[in-house]
């Protein structure tokens, strides 16, 4: 068996969670933090069989991993002033970090 | 060494928190949560001598296994016009899920 | 890869994100509480290259670690009838606990 330690941006975190159980992978899910004061994020943790360990990591890229995207920033006096109009820019969201540890054992009671 | 990290939930923690500690085993608690949209649940990493894992696993076992519990719904208003009372119904609680992992060192400063 | 779980004071937590961040130690942080009713601590996960691993366990050991500290209790009404001072007194504080594991394998996305 495998541990697979993965963290997330909280805003993908409901995304992971539910396509890990649509999978039936069982998760365990952390509030955490980065060190760099970013804001929170989500750690799961999931043990599983060596076999599904791609699959997991496949489902966690799909759900969570850096894209662009086009947010309409907060207008500002100044610029209403100027222009009755904010435009859209592109930012980066999402993005996650996975880490694979071994398991010994496992029990279930 | 080796690292145990076991999921239990909730309303069994402190009871596995107390037995742990009469143990004299050192553990870390966490707040944590199924994937499944269950209510929440507590795990503990406890890194511990090779020796004493199958003990540290027994406690855990011991204090959060899964069992049976009679339990007597809430009224609800058509049962009260039936009948005036609720009958107890037997439920699954507890239930604990533990991976033991490889540890290479350990510092204490 | 290894992978360094690191339990330490709150007290010392910002001091120790701060002096990661400072070395560029991705790290991620989780609130957590030991098992004996102490106050709660802060647990940090961190996947680091091998030849770092020391280099983190040292940024760690230099910003948590047990050391003594002089304190001045506060004044109980005892002690102001008997002499209008309260004496500083030396208590230990800081002190962590450093786990080494093994990663296997490693994904950004
Ligand atoms: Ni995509
Ligand atoms: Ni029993
Ligand atoms: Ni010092």
């Amino acid at each position: 068996m495998k541990m697979v330690m993965a963290i997330v941006q909280d805003k993908d975190s409901n995304k992971v969670s539910a396509a890990l159980a649509k999978a039936h992978v069982q998760a365990t899910r952390f509030n955490s933090a980065g060190s760099f004061l970013r804001s929170g994020n989500t750690t799961f943790m999931i043990g599983t069989e060596d076999e599904r360990v791609e699959e997991v990591i496949d489902i966690i890229q799909d759900t969570s991993h850096a894209r662009k995207q086009f947010m309409t920033p907060p207008l500002n006096m100044d610029s209403i002033v100027d222009s009755g109009s904010s435009f859209p820019v592109e930012v980066e969201v999402g993005g996650a970090t996975v880490f694979v540890m071994p398991i010994e054992s496992f029990r279930h009671f």
